[in-house]
């Protein structure tokens, strides 16, 4: 073998500043100064914001994926029988996919080995909602993460120091430096994290809207192709879903009543939307896993894990092997926030719009998000809607319900709630599934 | 007074790194964050880079420099009778215009507050120059730079650590961020210098060609226009002129001779290259400063002072008060180095090219430049050219001799310089005054 070649990192910064691609040797000798610490800060700060007004070639992403995978531990699961398959979600307002769609997806015969993270901003996170589950740990060592997924055929864990500890540093150092918005770095950081799970097939969720960090079809898309772009580099078959986010994924917000919502899907109810994209998303795992013929197949095979209770089961599965209460899983509700009230309709109409955001934030303000993320999350507070867009109401009827740990918490996001969800003569139509790209 | 606005460093970067012209108010902001280090050297480097990608504008370019200049000690000289005027050059082989035109245009009436810097890479610098001189001190606090302006009309010392000192904490990190090459950065850097001196008319010698940073017409209109544009918006009346730089200036390269040179200069001898841009620069400079009713006054009253011994007189006062050897004003040669030796022409034809950046290289390698800043300089080392571009040789004549420390030395340079002087059927034509920028 050869001698690594030694590279100045100051020429690594001037050639990206020059517009260069760098090479994939090149690439991992930037990921190795993270790592090892070898550049100072103000190198690499200068090297990202280099990257953020260049960009990056498609090789150059999935080199810049792979090397930073490998920085840190990347788990092996080749003795696991079948597909290794995941979703990832860009992150919505009441978007609870991941735990309709694990362990439907195991239950099918494929294996679900999910990182998930936390909320932050106005998106929720799914180790959140996990956790209002008395008792759940998503702390789970690399052996106890791939017992869990050996057993339940799924697991649902928080990132650990082992995985890609580089993306990690560079993630921190973007975050005050202003190089966070780039698609290069944004698509290399998620991929690099679901590579470490030992992954061959992937889903991705790119949600599109006001409730969503993409605004816009146009980000969306661009987005959605670096992410599809750098799994055929890396050799992890990918398919990304943009998704509407204009308004709320089912009805539930927060975290207890978001578990619970998805907690009704495996047991074959639910809100409509959810249920679409649970079977849509688990039939496209099933199919880049092995485990279904086509998308029809997959999908017909997940929708009758909801109803024959084999999801569930192996839901109540991944609870118990986690630490939390299974009885969750039959129907013992989960904590709920003290005051309860109510935001009514000022007139008669159809449901027309939801800022997403503003829901997201009035989340935060109750206690149910974080600002930061130290802050400490309170799983019982939430908001509860009672209509989706579109749907007719009259003039006092109730919107939505809200769960709040005090009167004042309440009062204010009444007035909040209120103003993010509008009633008007019409609504605008917008399909769930906007677009795919394979 | 309104109390100062507080602006978060991420957002003066944001801004930059979206093509925002940032207003006086935020980079004053910048500055006071690099002066009193209150943002980390990582979002300072990020900054950076988005300028060098993003460019200012020119009123940013005069709002920088004002603010840099400001955060150190800047000179008063208004007791002064008469214009404050100096001149700088962006550095080339041979170039020691400013040991010649300090002293004439002192003698003429105006006064030259000139703050020098040292050689890096493969062009000289002033100081070294001077420094040729027995004894000659370099560093003045500002009391003592004031008193030798007062008494000589002009006075030749170092940049101190209160001249600019955010341009200083700047540009060491831009040298290890690949964020030097940046015209905006490079201006405001040299301007915010010579602001500190208190002037209020600059003449800028912006080089071009093999032996100067800038290598093409192109490159070194962009940076001259910057250097105006900055000096008309921060009411510093400046003049730059394009100058060739494709061969050495005058004869002489290296320290001691260099000095031995320009004191040829002052006896109203001397090379005609470095006499014409003598008597040009200064002339431009009386007119700046009030000392000359236009360039053709202004120009013989320099060649007046060169002849009749006035401009020597001042060069030997300033030689005294800043500690010197004064005797050397009168022929008393400087150290040589002792081991000489020649280069010769290989064939009989016209000197056509000289290969700048390799001569300077080839001092370096003698002892007489730095490579790095802590390199201590030999003044006795040096080269001297026989003969300027488009003179007729014959095979065998001597095209110039070196002074070395030490045979090896020598041996080294004859090859290289030998290497760098092209003897060719003919040679191209090219004016020494290419362009003027007011």
């Amino acid at each position: 073998m050869l001698p690594p070649v030694q590279h100045r990192f100051i020429d690594l910064i001037r050639r990206k500043r020059d517009g260069a691609a760098l090479n994939a040797e090149e690439l991992q000798a930037v990921v190795d100064a993270v790592t090892h610490g070898t550049a100072p800060d103000y190198q690499l700060s200068a090297w990202l914001m280099a990257v953020f007004l260049r960009g990056m070639t498609t090789e150059e992403r999935a080199a810049l994926t792979r090397a930073m995978t490998r920085s840190g531990r990347v788990l092996d699961l080749s003795h696991l029988p079948g597909g290794k398959v995941d979703k990832h979600s860009t992150g919505g307002i009441g978007d609870k996919v991941s735990l309709c769609l694990a362990p439907a997806v195991a239950a099918c015969g494929a294996f679900v080995p999910m990182v998930s993270g936390r909320g932050l901003g106005h998106t929720g996170g799914t180790l959140d909602q996990l956790e209002a589950i008395p008792g759940l740990e998503t702390r789970l060592d690399a052996d106890r993460f791939v017992r869990v997924l050996e057993r339940a055929g799924f697991v649902m864990g928080g990132q650990s120091g082992e995985i890609a500890p580089a993306d990690k540093k560079l993630y921190a150092l973007r975050d005050v430096t202003s190089t966070v918005e780039s698609v290069p770095l944004i698509a290399s950081s998620i991929m690099s994290k679901k590579l470490a799970e030992g992954i061959s097939g992937l889903v991705l969720d790119v949600k599109v809207g006001s409730g969503a960090f993409m605004k816009t079809m146009e980000a969306a898309r661009e987005l959605a192709q670096a992410l599809v772009g750098i799994g055929n580099g890396v050799d992890v078959r990918t398919t990304a879903f943009l998704t509407d986010m204009d308004q709320p994924l089912g009805l539930a917000i927060g975290n207890a009543n978001e578990t619970e919502e998805a907690l009704d899907v495996l047991r074959g109810a639910g809100p409509s939307d959810l249920v679409e994209l649970t079977t849509l998303f688990g039939g496209e795992m099933l199919v880049l896993g092995g485990a279904a013929s086509s998308l029809e197949d997959g999908r017909a095979k997940i929708t009758r894990s909801l109803s024959d209770g084999t999801a569930m089961a192996r839901m109540r599965l991944m609870v118990e092997l986690q630490g939390g209460d299974p009885r969750v899983c039959d129907g013992k509700p989960l904590a709920k926030a003290p005051f309860a009230g109510v935001v009514t309709a000022a007139r008669s109409g159809v449901v027309a719009r939801f800022d997403g955001e503003a829901l997201g934030r009035a989340v935060i303000a109750l206690g149910g998000g974080r600002n930061v993320v130290d802050d400490v999350v309170d799983p019982g507070v939430g908001i509860m809607l009672r209509y989706k867009r579109g749907e007719a109401v009259r003039a006092g009827d109730v919107l939505a319900e809200i769960c709040a740990s005090s009167p004042a918490h309440l009062e204010a996001a009444v007035a909040r709630v209120g103003a993010a969800i509008a009633v008007d003569d019409e609504a605008p139509a917008r399909p769930l599934i906007l677009e795919v790209i394979r």
